[in-house]
């Protein structure tokens, strides 16, 4: 369990935001579960989604919210997050939920249902008691309140082991901006898989399409560039919305200077949460960041990468603190992805494993070993043939692992 | 450890087909870790290979050996294999290591090394010592007997907890035809990967396309549809051969009646012998087959049954003997195969899950429940959108897994 400073987190604001959150008693009756952000009007929201087939009503809802939202900017946007019921695999009753849940918010506060999004965690397959979430509606937006993000990190987690979140404040040109961002990671004591959400609001004027698009392409460096277990929700989103309180003038064109140094701290915010979800995997002990370089092309990069990341044998080595290198070979291998072995180069950390397509003379298995027993590992893999690279980062597998999937079911 | 009774293994004989073992100390002083198989003139050979990129020396020797064998059947064929050591990543010495091999077994058997077919399975990385080899080549050769094929099938063990072989008889028309064929799964205690290798040898007549041809499709429903960890090893290999010496009218047609009782009969020595790998699968307590039914094709129920098959969360959900079949929806989502949630059914066992996407109403838990204490397990996805069927099976996720592969290393 990681100690966190909650010290500071009253200061915590951003302006044209608020946040609310309490326990509604959905799976458990002794935490918070129920999470709400208020946008004020002027607010645009964007946001990646799961890939999978098997997509919760909730993940079919907000992408087609976001897909509309940006048509108006007139009225707030809400977004409602619950913990203990992913509403997923709950047929027309699971949408039937979501539409009682923005009803009773539209009601509240006097916009289009259209206005809200909905994300949910936890198990998967059982009806969402969306009662519970309708009769604490009233008093989630009473309590609606600038200076408690943190709760909302607290509502939205499963089996976290402690709650995310990140603050930035960076300065564009004579404007300070202010970015916020929290997450979830990554498994639950209950039934079922890693799900990452994260939700992340600034104040920067900027228009829908570039944040959009900075948006897609920062997630993909960062959101989905971890691994836990392979496995991947029905229920992942993230979302990357601005109030446009900034009194500035807008960012409107790729051009603008100003534009690089917002993307690299929001970019940043994004790396630390995903990071923080990896770290809290179920059961890891170690941090992995797996570098290619050289690859064919960007995408035969990260596919090496997950390729390695995702190995059980991989990551059931580096577990055990053994420099296991002839696992990452064979991961590499099974990846399908074109490569010449004689020009291999693997790296742990600064020692160089392999060359000319076997051990390096200069292998000291004993050096190697020490450094395996750091928690924060890098392997890297040079390819020696294009130019292509990608950063992934994973963690290790644990009997804990096996223990919280297969031991405990509440 | 499961018990085998070896009082009838000197019964099985292939006429011109004739085994050897024996201890060369590779890795360990005290197990035959050395097998040679001596196939009379006459013999042809057909194989798979592993599809991985970073394929051991031994697979790149064996697929051009088994490319051009079929031009020439006037001289016999061996097959060596070795435990203890895969020769894989171990550049240009690991080819030398096999023409050293080659060439000794050529001296002394008088045919050309084009005819030497090589495994190996072990630890990665390390130079294969071939001279301990090399130097038992003469003993090897003396001990040949048609009678032990046994022997080999413990020579060729790494982590097995038993030796796997399989024996046939069937009667084409007044021909009696024998088959038998050996394996070796899943993991080792030294590094590395569940390297599968399998040796068939019959004596049926058959031409060499057609014999070829078979051994594919039938590895493709077999050796190809389990999965202990979803790493796929650099050594992966199945020769089926045959010493042609049944005098019978050869099978020289696909229309040929008797092809399809051939076929039938190696179709089920080699799906026994997978399933005997996935068995003594690493840690492994269950046995799962995923029957996948009405996909849109082939590819789309394999791709989904192996997306289930593999999942870290479905695998240790079984081995807590869970029936979460959350994980099977999610893990049929992730596999990005098009479907309709709603027409999804879910089966274990004879019980129906899930329908009209979601649970079923009359779900019963508890019988579910005592359902997955059972040893073989039966999970049937119905997809419900066309015709395509497939059959992948998979073992549970234990912390025995975690241990062998992360706790020792010898």
């Amino acid at each position: 369990m990681k100690k966190i400073d909650f010290s500071d987190t009253n200061k915590i604001k951003i302006k044209g935001a608020s946040f609310s959150s309490l326990c509604a008693s959905i799976k458990y009756k002794d935490r918070p579960d129920l999470a709400l952000i208020f946008l004020e009007a002027g607010s645009i929201v964007t946001g990646v989604f799961t890939n999978s087939r098997t997509k919760a009503p909730s993940v079919i809802w907000s992408k087609k919210v976001v897909k509309y939202l940006f048509k108006n900017d007139k009225d707030p946007i809400v977004i409602i997050i619950n913990s203990g019921n992913a509403n997923a695999f709950t047929g027309k009753e699971g949408f039937k939920a979501i539409e009682k849940i923005a009803s009773k918010i539209s009601e509240n506060v006097q916009i289009s249902k259209k206005r809200i999004l909905m994300a949910s965690t936890g198990v998967i397959g059982e009806p969402l008691p969306y009662k519970k979430i309708t009769d604490k509606i009233p008093a989630l937006i009473q309590n609606l309140s600038e200076n408690q993000v943190i709760g909302c990190a607290k509502a939205i987690m499963t089996t976290d082991t402690y709650p995310k979140f990140k603050f930035k404040k960076l300065k564009l040109e004579q404007n300070l901006i202010s970015i916020v961002g929290i997450a979830k990671g990554s498994g639950m004591i209950a039934p079922n898989m890693a799900t990452m959400l994260s939700f992340i609001i600034t104040d920067v004027k900027i228009s829908y399409a570039i944040l959009k698009k900075i948006t897609s392409e920062l997630s993909e460096k960062t959101f989905n560039s971890i691994t836990v277990d392979s496995d991947t929700s029905t229920s992942d989103m993230v979302l990357v919305s601005t109030t446009s309180s900034v009194n500035m003038k807008p960012i409107e064109k790729f051009s603008d200077k100003r534009l690089k140094k917002f993307s690299e701290s929001l970019e940043l915010i994004m790396k630390e949460l995903a990071l923080e979800i990896v770290k809290d995997g179920e059961g890891a002990k170690k941090l992995i960041e797996y570098q290619i370089v050289n690859a064919l092309n960007y995408r035969s990069a990260k596919n090496i990468a997950l390729s390695i990341a995702n190995s059980p044998l991989v990551k059931t080595a580096i577990a055990g603190e053994d420099p296991n290198w002839g696992r990452i070979v064979m991961a590499i291998g099974k990846s399908g992805e074109n490569l010449y072995q004689e020009k291999i180069k693997i790296y742990f950390g600064q020692y160089l494993i392999t060359n000319n397509g076997k051990v390096h003379k200069k292998y000291n298995e004993k050096k190697v070993k020490d450094y395996m027993k750091k928690s924060n590992l890098l392997v890297k893999v040079d390819l020696g043939i294009g130019t292509g690279r990608a950063k992934v980062w994973g963690c290790d597998f644990t009997k804990e692992y096996i223990k919280i999937n297969a031991d405990y079911r509440s």
